[in-house]
């Protein structure tokens, strides 16, 4: 039976994987080079050592009876080295290495008749050609306007770039060397969705109703939950995320995110981990996707999913200098109706995330209101 | 502003108030002997000291911005220096010295013209008599069935004896030497009742709603929110906890246990602190009583009270015997209905509480008969 519990990366993810299942009488060991880890202050043990580093992956394997992850931009290879040795690693390390690659990704999901933006593999182009023709064939194949992306590598919008002609700009957001760039026809929606689940051992699968997330800067920005959407709409992700789960394999949670135009959905990106946009369900929902994550990757069952609330939002607390944020506003925070603080204990550095608010009441509009005024009593 | 908190005592109690601590962006330290307590593994650093030593409570509070405690049975006079030196100790220690000795707590409330069970301090009867002399005068004087109880460091009904003119056993139970025993009159109660409240430095109420706790060998088995009492009865008990709260100084969660017979309404015993009797405010109400017991002892507004739920029940899981809890039923008790286990962490001995679980429902009746089929789940 399962009792020790190894992540890869110890940041708040990894705190919060540890809030849920240290009371289900579960040791959790991180593997974190950064010392002093957000999971630590949960009560997590830590590898010291870099999450890419196979030693010290396998030194997590050989310590704990299961092996997850918190964050894709690790040592996938290794874990699929260690789950072909007979380790147990959920999700499929060999689903994270297909997910890692953006562009094999957003293939895989083509080929399997799913919604996803036009693209173009640079790579793919006459190799003799410079930088700027690769972006203007891009922009010509594509017919519209391009984001430049890094294969691997990128998130919240890293190693991203809007192509506008301009080549000095996007070689310093890309570097020179284009050989891993692609490029992507810009969607132009009218929201961002996204669908959290969680998948058992056994294959079965339970949604979070699906919610509506706003970026700014191309970080996660708030999430509304549920989605004010139609029931053919909200049918269609459901629908979306069924068939992308046959793609990936093992159990845990992931989250699909993915664009509306109209009644159109499409596919922008797939995490196979606890995510952002599931944060609110640890009050929101009965049961929470880390504890969910836990459950599945433990081989039990997975809870009910349903929301203690009709609505719910979801805040990000980004740090905006290099000066702890200002914790006079929590008590104004907290004098506000089911309003539910959450800090991670990490330094503020500029557009980090060092914490979020999840608020709960009667409607989207209140809750939104709420989680603005919210975010608002905390800044300096 | 605090940013450190001190607590006194790091077993589950800790635990749960580091739990609610933490996200708030408070550091927790306790002051415990046995190692490697449970508050540390949900983050608290701890120092290893006694909870009765000067010295070790004296270097805690040095270390912290408040103090306060999950335990009565600690050293209270230090803690009035430590506030008298201008020490933040919350709530107010004078309190807890009142409370610790049973007798003089009962005292009071009935000095206050609140409902207690009749008692005799033996001591204040005739020296020169034997301990069977004084238990039958005791018998006499209260009309009735009593029990002998040591006037301080009786806790789950260790150093209480009901006395049936076995002095052999009463000397077992209370060692011979009865100076601080006093004699109370057996209340033959209908329902035990409790009422969990929080006060904050200003001296504002929030009172959870009032719950039904059942003890087995005077340990809390299960408790059930709400009571399933007259609005008459509420109203009563509500009554009285304010009333009981006027003798009592200081901000934090202090519980008011109650006897119920008929319509009549006796103060049990009072708490101090965070109790069993309000686990359950974890996932049943807005603010646990844990997050309730850190805003009132940092100076903060108290949240909501509201319950999630129309009925929730909460039932501890004691250890049965030397061997580690069978766990393997975990996966059938998380596939029952809004259902939440919460394991502390500890070493299982006979009698002693190694962890809970809450479930949340439709009615008193529903979650009571699936927290007995929960607990039965875990037993070996």
């Amino acid at each position: 039976m399962v009792e020790r519990i190894g992540i890869v990366g110890g940041g708040q993810l990894g705190q919060m994987l540890t809030e849920a299942a240290r009371p289900l009488g579960f040791q959790v060991t991180v593997l974190e080079a950064a010392p002093n880890c957000p999971a630590t202050h949960a009560g997590a043990r830590q590898i010291d050592g870099n999450i890419k580093d196979p030693d010290a992956i396998r030194e997590l394997a050989g310590q704990v009876d299961v092996v997850t992850w918190e964050v894709e931009h690790i040592g996938a290879r290794t874990l699929c080295e260690l789950e072909e040795l007979g380790f147990n690693v959920e999700p499929s390390p060999f689903s994270l290495l297909k997910i890692m690659d953006k562009y094999r990704q957003k293939s895989e999901l083509r080929l399997a008749g799913l919604p996803v933006a036009p693209m173009v593999d640079l790579s793919s182009l006459p190799a003799w050609k410079t930088n700027s023709e690769l972006a203007e064939d891009a922009r010509e194949a594509l017919g519209g306007a391009v984001i430049l992306k890094k294969r691997t590598d990128g998130f919240d919008g890293r190693k991203n770039h809007v192509y506008t002609g301009d080549l000095v700009v996007a070689n310093e957001a890309l570097g020179s060397d284009w050989g891993d760039v692609y490029a992507e026809r810009i969607i132009d929606f009218d929201k961002e969705l996204s669908v959290v689940l969680g998948r058992d051992i056994a294959g079965n699968i339970a949604m979070y109703p699906t919610v509506e997330t706003v970026h700014k800067d191309s970080i996660c920005h708030t999430v509304v939950a549920p989605a004010d959407i139609s029931p053919k709409v909200a049918l269609r992700t459901e629908e979306i995320a069924h068939e992308a789960m046959k793609i990936f394999h093992g159990a845990g949670i992931f989250a699909i995110e993915m664009f509306l135009r109209g009644d159109e959905v499409m596919i922008n990106e797939i995490a196979p981990r606890v995510h952002n946009s599931g944060h609110h369900t640890i009050e929101a929902n009965v049961t929470s996707q880390f504890e969910q994550h836990i459950r599945a990757i433990t081989g039990m069952r997975l809870g009910p999913v349903g929301m203690r609330a009709p609505a719910a939002a979801m805040i990000n607390i980004l740090g905006t200098r290099d000066e702890p944020l200002a914790r006079e506003g929590l008590d104004r925070v907290l004098a506000l109706p089911d309003t539910h603080p959450h800090f991670y204990g990490k330094a503020p550095r500029p557009a980090r995330k060092v914490g979020h608010i999840t608020v709960l009441g009667a409607s989207r509009e209140e809750v939104s209101e709420r989680a603005n005024l919210a975010r608002r009593e905390l800044s300096i």
